[in-house]
């Protein structure tokens, strides 16, 4: 365990969790229109801790291993497109450009899970329940939009 | 040169490059009170476009050695903090929130700058321009921020 090392790529994630705590879904979203399987609310949060620690001890393991170019290429890659998604969904209201940033995502999350498990399979193991949670709000992102036709989306430059 | 990893390390860059596209300036930019030396508006795509091809080069570059672990962490981590830093000062107009994201940004840039140094001379190069950059962001986001008291942030929750 090299604690500064899992503390970087923990400070990696702080980023995309930080879009969490400053774009509060609020009023807006709880009266949106959503499909009958929606998490509830405090599923979000602990869902998201729970893969931040568990992603950057799969990033520790495997930067410390030989042949981990693409992993730790994919690796950074879900930073960024896991930081963009909750602006663009909360901060703009824009559906569907949230549901085209969740295409670079799960890419990135799926690309992840499968060169992490090439280089140390406990790494891979614990991309896993990442795939599953950014598969499940991909779903959630495309019926809510389905479900919410005509929603005016947030142009802050017009404010 | 690996371009396929290349690529993924210039996707990673797309989640903060968007966040330039979606998150646009606008009049209430133009309209602030800015210091005499804020770079002209042509200057942030093309240095952020020269940026993101430069770091994707020394990503690949030390992707592919021994010893980069915390180089890749660094790499993540400026990944993240580059796409929350616009979502919060221009979808928000939170300056000193801006700033406050300033920190972990520079401090992930000067480290992938110094530890992509001691694996490979030509990437550590390759991120000298941005730390230059990010130096000169963060002192404009603290100047504006100081030249304009009394700015209101936008609240998408109560929107």
């Amino acid at each position: 365990m090299d604690f500064a090392l899992f503390g970087i790529f923990l400070l990696a994630c702080c980023a995309a969790g930080a879009t969490g705590a400053v774009f509060q879904p609020g009023q807006w979203y709880r009266e949106l229109n959503k499909p009958s399987w929606t998490p509830p609310d405090w599923a979000f949060p602990v869902a998201w801790t729970s893969i931040y620690l568990l992603i950057s001890f799969a990033g520790m393991r495997v930067a410390l291993q030989d042949g981990n170019a693409y992993a730790m290429a994919f690796w950074a890659a879900q930073a960024g497109f896991s930081t963009l998604w909750t602006p663009v969904f909360f901060g703009l209201r824009r559906m569907k450009g949230a549901l085209l940033v969740m295409v670079p995502l799960w890419l990135s999350v799926a690309g992840a899970t499968w060169t992490h498990l090439q280089v140390d399979f406990w790494a891979g193991l614990a991309f896993v329940p990442y795939l599953a949670w950014v598969s499940v709000a991909a779903a959630l992102n495309a019926s809510v939009w389905r479900l919410n036709p005509g929603v005016d989306p947030i142009v802050p430059s017009e404010l």
